[in-house]
């Protein structure tokens, strides 16, 4: 029996240390591909990766940890500091049009316990847009105690996955139709939500029973999440 | 000359330490109420303010800290762990039913720097909620660097106010027609947005220039944001 080895790409921003420390849990011994986005190349560089891309003005980084970048990355992209688009929107601009078809892990984009909320919203924000389509349904936001994912319409089974989480929590960023949750602790019978709804703290019954998520228009944001720890 | 004394209500959640010092800055010489919404009760209590109301399980506080909030507190109302309504949204409740035409400022609903992610995503998508439309555009969040506002279509000026901040972040929670944005350093011309869009890091000319924001259809959110402090 042959399957075709998986492959991903981890994007890396402003990740503190325990989000870097995640990667190995998530993409062991499968071919994975790295972007740095601005400081965050630096964090992977310091981690051992090498980096497939390091994207990012660079503005907050010295000159020689700029050339640190550069002697471990393969393609460096700068870009002016006065932009429209922000370094995390260039790199996922990256992943769509280099690595269309892998998973991709984004670190450091939510930025738990530090930084700017109002970055860490636009983070989120960027599965809204219709360039980024296609890739919406392939990335996870890790975090050391959060997990996002983001799903168009269809039936799921969502796992308790590398983390059994405290609590896994349903958020429609969207007006959703038919939404259905299964197999949880709570669940919610077929229902219509006519504007973006928080369905927080519910929970996985034990590690072996997936929660069955579905609807059938909307997009919707799932969350496992520990307390913190 | 005689006007009218303003009146606040400040609720009061997970807030840490810094968040529940800035309420005098916001509600100097201003006849004031104030929720306090489970353990936020207690740090009110200890910050030596009389609760008119406190909210929530309680089952974050020990029996000695339920008596302080008792002896503390005009009216408590207790509701069982198990709830549909997270406290937050209990506590908006009250707002709107008791206190219907005041200025409302939540401290600790966004959680800067510390706590769950879902929890802080929920307390901004109470704003989507039909119950709590009269609501929205009387609330702010404030944190120690962030404060939250929320806009419904018209025109208006933001000022610097308190805090002149680093940044002035327009995030679109709909999607907008005729967003217009004027006199900031970044400008925008009148622009229909399809989508929930994150207009970041735009700035104030300086503290006696205003930024015009005007739109014709949707709900904004402004952030004014500082670097950590």
């Amino acid at each position: 029996m042959q399957s075709k080895e998986k492959e991903y790409v981890v994007v890396c921003g402003g990740a503190v240390k325990p989000a870097v420390s995640e990667i190995p849990k998530y993409v062991q011994n499968h071919k994975t591909y790295y972007i740095g986005v601005d400081g965050g190349s630096l964090k992977l560089i310091k981690a051992g990766y090498h980096l497939d891309y390091a994207v990012g003005d660079f503005d907050s980084v010295t000159e020689e940890e700029f050339q640190l970048i550069k002697e471990n990355a393969t393609h460096i992209i700068k870009h002016p500091a006065q932009k429209d688009d922000t370094d995390m929107e260039l790199a996922l601009e990256i992943v769509q049009e280099e690595f269309p078809d892998l998973e991709c892990f984004i670190l450091g984009g939510i930025g738990e316990k530090k930084g700017r909320l109002d970055h860490m919203l636009a983070n989120i924000w960027m599965v809204y847009q219709p360039r980024f389509k296609q890739s919406v349904g392939r990335i996870k936001f890790i975090e050391k105690n959060h997990v996002f994912q983001f799903f168009f319409p269809g039936e799921y089974e969502i796992s308790a996955e590398k983390m059994l989480p405290d609590y896994l929590s349903i958020i429609t960023l969207t007006a959703v139709e038919q939404l259905s949750i299964q197999n949880a602790v709570y669940n919610l019978g077929t229902t219509d939500i006519g504007y973006p709804r928080a369905l927080i703290s519910n929970e996985f019954i034990d590690k072996n029973h997936p929660v069955k998520l579905s609807f059938k228009q909307g997009l919707v944001l799932v969350l496992r999440v520990n307390e913190r720890k």
